[in-house]
Formats: C-alpha cells, sequence, structure tokens
C-alpha cells in the first residue's frame, strides 16, 4: 500500500473509460480496457493498473495504437483461430480472444486463439478470469520487447513473456499463476529504480553482463530467466506460440514499451480455454481441487515460512480488501490522471473521502 | 559416458521389446514402449532409459502394471478425448494419446487428450517427438508420485509433474524442452545417491525441512520446486491438468515408482498438438523459428558460458553420436538386463565388438 488517496474500483473504471474514450475508443472496447487495467490494481498487480494508462492514451494520441481498430478473425479452422488486432488495444484483443476460445471450447472442449498485431495486455489474470467465470480452465500468454537475456547469453533477446494460468475452483478462490519467465519483473525493477531500492542478486545483469543489484544497470542490462535454462525454455515455448504460431513479431523486433512512441508494438498473445465438463464431472472436478488445495495448506510449514499458499490466493483475499475499501494510488499517478482528465475533458478522479 | 560397454540403439530395442513380450506385452505395444526407453537413453535421460526397464518388468510381473490393458477412449468432444489407459505402460497410452491429439489436431487446430490409469512414461520427448514428426507442435505433461514440497511447505506433496513442449524447425533440429517442474530432477539425487556424490545447494530439504546437500537425506526428505513459488505454481497446474481434468489420481495418492510393487500408479498424463498450418503458412514459420534460433545463437556468451543453447540442442546431437557409436550402458544395467533375459527365456543384449 501507498500514503496515497484512495478510490472506488468504479470510479477508477469510470475515469479509464472516458479517458479512453475521449481518445476515440468505442465504449465497449474502452470498458473492456478500463476493467482489465482496474482489475491489475485490485490484484496488486500495480505496474499494469492505473499507473500504466498514461502509456497507453499516449500511444494512442501518437496515433501508434489503433483507438478504433477493425479487429477480424482472419483464420479459422475447427477449435482454433487466429485474431488479426490491427494494432488495436491489447486488453481489448485479448479479452476477444479469450471470449472466442471459451466459445469455441463449449462446442468443442477446447479452444484455442492466437493475437497478431496486438498491444501490451497488462495482467493475465484478467484473461484467464474470463474463463474461470465461464466455469472453465484459461490459459494466457504474451510476447514483449526484448528485456530478458537467454540462458547462456548476456543481452536482452526475448521479452518477460508472461505465462498465465487460470482454474475454478468452485466454491472458492480459483487457482490463478500469472507470471512472467524472467527471475524478477520488469516492472519491479522499474519501481526499484523509481524507488532507488536495490534489486535482489542473481535477478538481472548489466550491459557488461555482470550480475547487479542496481535497477538502473539492470535496465541497461537484462533480466535473467527464472531457473536458468528451464526458465529461458519456457520463455522460448511462449515466443514459438506467440510470435511464430500467431504470426505476430518476435520479440526482437518489438519496440520498447517505455521508449518507443514511434511504431506499434505489434506483438501477440495466445487464449486457450479447456471445457471441464468434457473431460470429467465438473462436480468430482470441484470438489477434488478443493481436496488438493486442502491438502497443500495441510503440507507443514517450511522453515521460516507461514506455511503453503495457493497461486491467487493472496490476489483474491486483496480484490476483496480493495473492493471493499478502495485502491491506493501513489500521489504521482494521482497528478497525472488528474492532468490527463483536464486535458481530455473528462471529470477527474474522485477519490473516497 | 559411462566406461560400460556400448550397444546398438537397435538391439537395445530389441532386447527392451523381447523382454516386454515375454511378459505378455503384445508385440506393437511393446515395440512402442521399447522404442520411449530407448530413446531416453539416446537423448541422454539415462534414468528414464534401459536402466529403468527392470522396475518395468517387476511392475509387469507383479500384477499391477497391466501387460494387455484394454485401452479405450471413454469420452469424446470436439478436439478433445479421454484415454483410460487400464492400468497399462504409460508409454504405451501416452503414445497412443499424442498420435490421437495429433489426429484431432488435423481436423480440428488442435487436439488435447487426457489419460487416466496410466503409469511412467519415461522423458517427455517421445511424445512431443511423435507431434513434431507430425510436423505439430507438441505439449506432454504427467504428475508423479509425490517428491516435491510446495513452496512454503517442508514435506513432499506433488509429483515432480514434468513438462514437454516440441516445435518442429525444419531443416534443422527441433526444439525439445524436456524439463521436471522441481529444482533438479529425481533421477539426478538418485544418482548422486548411488555414486555418493552431493547434490547442489538449495534443491532439496531433508526430513526436518533443512536444506541438505546429502542425496540420501534428500530422497527421505523432499525436492524443491524450480524458482520457488513459480515452479510450485506450474507444478500445481500440471496435477490440475493430469489428475483433475484426466480424472487420474493426485500426486499424493500416487504410490512410489521405486518402493512400492503392490499398487498400480494410475497417473494421469497430458497431450496435446497444435497444427501450425491452422494458424500460420508453414514455410513461413519454419523460417522464423530458423530466424529465431539464429538470433539467439548470436547473443553474445553469458560471463563463464560458452554461448546460449537452444533447448533440445544438446540431446538432438548426442542422438546422432549415440545412433553412429552406440548406447553405452553401465555394467550394473547390463548385468541386471542379462539376467533378466535369461529369465525371460529372451536373447542376452549383444554389444558392440
Amino acid at each position: 500500500m501507498t500514503d496515497g488517496m484512495r478510490f472506488a474500483a468504479d470510479e477508477l473504471a469510470r475515469l479509464a473509460t472516458d479517458l479512453l474514450a475521449a481518445l476515440g475508443v468505442p465504449a465497449d472496447d474502452a470498458a473492456t480496457a478500463a476493467a482489465a487495467v482496474v482489475q491489475a490494481d485490485l490484484d496488486g498487480v500495480d505496474t499494469h493498473g492505473m499507473g500504466r494508462l498514461p502509456n497507453y492514451l499516449l500511444r494512442l494520441r501518437r496515433g501508434i495504437m489503433n483507438p478504433a481498430p477493425q479487429m477480424a478473425f482472419v483464420r479459422r479452422m475447427g477449435a482454433t483461430a487466429v485474431l488479426d488486432a490491427d494494432n488495436g488495444m491489447g486488453q481489448v484483443a485479448a479479452a476477444r480472444a479469450m471470449r472466442e476460445a471459451v466459445r469455441l471450447a463449449g462446442e468443442l472442449g477446447i479452444g484455442l486463439v492466437t493475437v497478431r498485431g496486438s498491444g501490451h495486455f497488462g495482467a493475465t489474470s484478467y484473461y484467464t478470469g474470463i474463463a474461470i467465470d465461464a466455469g472453465m480452465i484459461g490459459l494466457a500468454l504474451s510476447n514483449s520487447p526484448p528485456a530478458m537475456a537467454p540462458h547462456g547469453g548476456r543481452a536482452a533477446f526475448l521479452g518477460t513473456n508472461p505465462i498465465g494460468v487460470g482454474v475454478p475452483v468452485a466454491g472458492g478462490d480459483p487457482i490463478i499463476l500469472d507470471m512472467a519467465t524472467s527471475a524478477i519483473a520488469r516492472g519491479q525493477i522499474l519501481k526499484a529504480n523509481r524507488n532507488g531500492a536495490p534489486i535482489p542478486p542473481g535477478v538481472a545483469v548489466d550491459e557488461a553482463g555482470a550480475t547487479t543489484t542496481d535497477a538502473a544497470a539492470a535496465l541497461r542490462g537484462a533480466l535473467l530467466p527464472m531457473a536458468g535454462a528451464k526458465g529461458f525454455g519456457l520463455a522460448l515455448a511462449v515466443e514459438v506460440l506467440c510470435a511464430l504460431l500467431a504470426g505476430a513479431a518476435a520479440s526482437p523486433e518489438i519496440p520498447s514499451y517505455f521508449d518507443n512512441f514511434e511504431r506499434p508494438s505489434t506483438i501477440g498473445h495466445v487464449m486457450a480455454a479447456i471445457n471441464i465438463a468434457a473431460f470429467v464431472e465438473p462436480d468430482a472436478f470441484a470438489a477434488r481441487a478443493a481436496g488438493l488445495i486442502d491438502g497443500l495448506h495441510q503440507v507443514p510449514p517450511a522453515i521460516g515460512s507461514a506455511g503453503v499458499r495457493i497461486p491467487g490466493e493472496r490476489r483474491s483475499a486483496l480484490r476483496r480488501q480493495l473492493l471493499a475499501g478502495g485502491v491506493p494510488l501513489a500521489p504521482a499517478a494521482v497528478a497525472q490522471l488528474t492532468q490527463l482528465a483536464e486535458e481530455l475533458g473528462v471529470a477527474p478522479p474522485s477519490p473516497i473521502t
């Protein structure tokens, strides 16, 4: 938490929707993108929340992100489809792709939809959440600009290529994985750099390839993959699916999210939904999922640990807390959003009083 | 390499086929299982190769693995199917499931086949190789007996739940991921224990939950997941798919591969195939895959590294070398296989002279 003001999630969604609509994003698309952005804040992934919105707005103003794209499914075969996002917002494209994957899975047991010509989609959990809401297992992947050195190399080449998995647990919190394939998320390094804080050892190298705990040096250098060769392998698999299979740009071809406002991102995503009912009785699945989670909670804690935490457990609790008590935003983010609201003629953010 | 004798891969496959057939495995199934076992040796995964065969033979003799199962697809929906393996060999079931996934992907762009009631399938690369041979991307997952502590816990609960991904690269070696979600493969700890060698720090805990470099203590304790919470999350995702979605036993319910010869394994797998031609032109995919690999090879080496190695590169080279020069087997493995051949009335292994 920060010491900033707090805002109702609905008010943040209203603000984000208004700001996007003011730049020509159709109302439905603006609402979708706003929901994805606010959910990142609710999930504690504030690097992909309202603080990131000005970056998207700048892309729309510069004309490198298309506010009103002609998104189209350009190929279809059975349980698969290819969405060309026409350089629209990543949130809009990814949500549309996951909804289509859910529809295909409803008919054919599984749906796999690739996306090309897209932009940064934020946290994966909004998209796997669409599958969870449909009672399905969801998978969300994306490639991203070069940020991470391959295992054995010293320079950034692949992105931090995230993997998201969502599993519905009837009567309980869903299982939600939302992880970069790097040892640390790039957003964490950006945050450390802003705060003048060090980064943990072993997660990044400087420009010369030496490991560093200096955030600024790491940003000029490269992140390292999680678990060495294994994380590199997973990042490469994500790259193959999101770039080569989707027909999108590969990581090395993607312009920086933060330093390049001249070219569209042209990145790729993969969204998959799995229809549980095609495989087992959903009630049996739900009961066994609850039993598996109970069993994990009963494992004796590691030395120095408070015990096993199921992936998604913390974010579900935080979501409830922030929905009830409001989302804290840092003063700098509030000031930037207030100024953008003024420039674009929309109502400024109104905090909880 | 060991200082043992060398055997032609074909001779090892002949021996494995004969031994399995002598215990009632039908000829085709015996040949499939033998091919999977020998490929593990060719790939350098000797913990899952001919040295593991006596374990399978013992299960067949004890009647806890079914030599002539009535495997059947018990559910089908669109691009998905559920194979009940009837406690047959994992290799036979997983290969059949992947062939079905490839067939479904040929019609519907993707195929996803779950397997229940199965056994240890060895290395994932044999199954992703079936997809690669069909020009498709393959995914192979399995759960396994409890061996790994969840992040935050101190006792074994999930298995080392492996993830395999295979990507065809026309004109070059395929990309092959074949990784346990633990920080180290259990087979590596078994090998260290046999050799009286230490294991690396930070990969396992003893019975009391303290980190250990003693292989025997680690075998009584638990492996740790790769990359902490991230590896645990991936292992849990594999568990959800292979146990809950497949309707197979969950890891905590699975008897040990090494200490329990009283109960069938009843584990689950997931096999998926993705038809590249459903998404992009295969020629374009092939050219871009080659370009991506070239780019990775050109990344300057990390300090102290010989440079970037693509997942699968080493095993493809080793496979060529061992196919040409023979597979080395340790003297103890040769002695055990020779004795089994005598007991079961088949020709003993004949080394390259």
